[in-house]
């Protein structure tokens, strides 16, 4: 061999039991020869790669597959395991906090969802009330044999890239603020992360998970991202197989969001501040927009400006629950009809077709989703917001798909928690059960 | 080793030779040992690489590195061959044609341009005219023991996704035209391309490249793409290690083109027609656009619109050189500080503020870069869209870098060998000289 290349030979390995799990979790439960046609692989290599899984704890075998898998003598099915580690999940919203703990199938374990006026406190009496969520939700995923391997957080915010920094969050009034050194106690708390990673790792053959799985348990893992990056990854993982690999994720909550998905992957941007669909200039002499801008996509379908147009009065901050209040009321009046209100969303439609246009044009996306409080009001926005689509996409064919989503306002959090679900699938021999 | 992996020695080797090769690219004339620091490979892991690549062709020693290398006794240093395999480009103008052969170091070795009315003839006629100039180049760079390895052709349209098809080229009025039957004759006469790959390659040790130079050659490669994403790449070849790796590149020539470069690949979008920034709605209610829609960046700051409000007078496509004549005025006209041609740029560079601001709260580019005509007339373009881009822009913080290309009006055609090149560096084994 012409390069001793460091470590190829783990990785080669750490990659397959990888690709592996993230097979099973796209398609289901799967026999091993289905899962080796699926990767190229050959049936002895998955034999190997599965038997490595399951002593670790990371698949289980279900009984044979279901007879609609294809030809042949069915196969035992392999599911990854529903009580080995769990994801869990935490989110800062304007108007509440929420916490969950996912296993590996993507089943939602336990969940808490509380109202908070967020922008009335403290950004430490937030995060210490958001630590004690997941402290719960983690003392509950203990109790049914889950072991939390990692914390997501959801913000309705900008975070610097690959940091823990909410640089920049006008609907909590936050500006610099880390959230790892106040989250960190509850995280710690979590226990029974990853079980080392490193140097000293075993070289070759089976029984590589358990050796890995004798070393100490390192605190588990934080990351935070943006609301609207995470909603994405949600809709990603929850489509598994049949979600297109290049999508827009467009969520309206109190402001508007977006994530752009190419490949599969986030796309973070130079500084992690990618997706402020919010922000395109619809009408550049428009009213003033509080980012400085004039004429953003947010002042014709945010949902302030929705609810102005539709003469629904949204009541200040000091009144959480309030913005539902108004948001039930906006659906009921568009349900019935009612001229003001389908005006108002007809127009929201129409100005996310024409910030849609460009990113369209742009980015030739197989798909563009409507998430949050878009999603719910889907109906009566399609139609103005298709029409500007066709008549100022350039590239002839088609319109990508328009899809909209079924995660409805629990998205972010869901994907939050995928994050760490995400770093097990990523590095099956670090988070493999210790026996 | 749990896996059989097939091929990933082999492609560990392959990759390590071509990380060597682009290290040397970026950075220049390198030492082995500056070499295995960038890379991280050990010096003796690099000497095998470079030894191979040596023996291949495709490296050569130029004596001592310069002194201001680093500490240490000085290296010999390594340079990409000037004698080895070079790319071919092709670029189908609106008013023109061209062709050049680039080596490996991107010295441009052989170059033709001539003036055509690529819109009054039929594309068969075009192509012919363009083949007759890719065998004229590449007779020149045989003449100076280069072998071509390859074609890139940059068209002015829109092109589908690994395919060589020009879906859409409005300014050339072509439709769904595929290009490599025609060109085929003149780039199979280019001979010398890469001596084989596929089934059988040796698995291990030295003389690996000269035994995989055994081979019968294929046809050289053939890339199709749109000159603005070929730009883009001629920007980040050229720029080397301190070009940002995500950026936009906005280029005008007679249409407006886009192509967005992350993490230093370009994106393709799903069908291929990403980049149409010259699409994005500015004044959703303005001017009416041949692609359907109202108020494109196109409307304002194509050179067309340019020249109408500057009250010059371009004329039709039947002069050929006309376009060129209506720019050199503006420019004087501009650089004289004649009123009218300065509120024309500046509301171009008005717009392309507007615009780009919607690009960048998306994608939090690295950079913009401004390229073709729009970099020839940037002093006049910049202040306003810097205004535009300032208060528009949503995250805190710098802007991203402002930069205007060097490249002129040959980006495309650069871009366009840069792909044959990058064929190379990519897959030395491939290409390596056969003795």
């Amino acid at each position: 061999m012409a390069v001793p290349a460091p470590g190829s030979q783990r990785e080669i390995r750490r990659r397959n039991l990888s690709r592996v799990l993230y097979s099973v979790a796209e398609h289901g439960p799967s026999s091993r020869a289905s899962a080796a046609a699926r990767l190229g692989l050959t049936r002895t290599a998955v034999s190997t790669l599965v038997d490595e899984l399951l002593r670790g704890g990371l698949l289980a075998e279900q009984g044979p597959e279901s007879p609609g898998g294809g030809p042949g003598r069915p196969g035992t099915a392999l599911a990854l395991t529903d009580s080995g580690p769990c994801g869990l999940g935490a989110e800062i919203g304007v108007d509440h906090l929420s916490a969950c703990a996912v296993d590996l199938r993507g089943q939602v374990r336990a969940h808490i969802r509380v109202e908070s006026r967020s922008r009335d406190s403290s950004s430490e009496a937030v995060l210490g009330r958001l630590g004690a969520l997941v402290e719960e939700v983690a003392s509950a995923a203990r109790a049914v044999e889950l072991r939390p391997s990692g914390l997501g957080v959801a913000v309705p915010g900008l975070v610097a890239r690959g940091t823990s920094t909410v640089v920049h969050a006008p609907n909590l009034g936050w500006h610099d603020i880390d959230i790892a050194p106040v989250l960190a106690q509850a995280v710690n708390k979590t226990q029974a992360g990853p079980p080392g990673r490193g140097a000293g790792l075993p070289d070759a053959g089976a029984g590589f998970l358990e050796a890995k799985a004798a070393r100490a348990a390192p605190a588990p893992s934080l990351t935070v991202d943006n609301e609207a990056n995470l909603a994405a990854l949600a809709e990603l993982w929850r489509g598994g197989a049949r979600m297109p690999r290049d999508f827009v994720h467009v969520s309206a909550e109190v402001g508007i969001g977006a994530a752009v998905v190419l490949d599969g992957e986030l796309l973070c941007g130079s500084r992690g501040f990618a997706g402020e669909l919010g922000h395109t200039p619809v009408r550049p002499d428009g009213p003033r927009c509080a980012c400085g801008g004039q004429g953003c996509l947010e002042q014709y379908a945010g949902e302030r400006a929705i609810l102005r147009a539709s003469g629904i009065k949204e009541a200040g901050s000091r009144e959480a629950g309030s913005r539902e209040t108004a948001l039930a009321a906006l659906a009921e009046r568009a349900a019935s009809g009612e001229p003001q209100a389908l005006r108002a969303l007809g127009g929201a439609g129409e100005a996310l077709g024409i910030a849609l246009a460009g990113t369209v044009n742009l980015l030739d996306p197989g798909a563009v989703v409507l998430g949050g409080t878009l999603a719910r009001f889907a109906p009566w926005l399609l139609p103005s917001l298709k029409e500007q689509l066709t008549c100022r996409t350039a590239a002839p064919g088609s319109l990508p798909e328009l899809l909209v989503s079924q995660l409805g306002a629990e998205g972010p959090l869901l994907g939050a928690a995928h994050t760490a679900v995400r770093a097990v699938l990523d590095d099956p021999p670090a988070y493999a059960m210790r026996r």
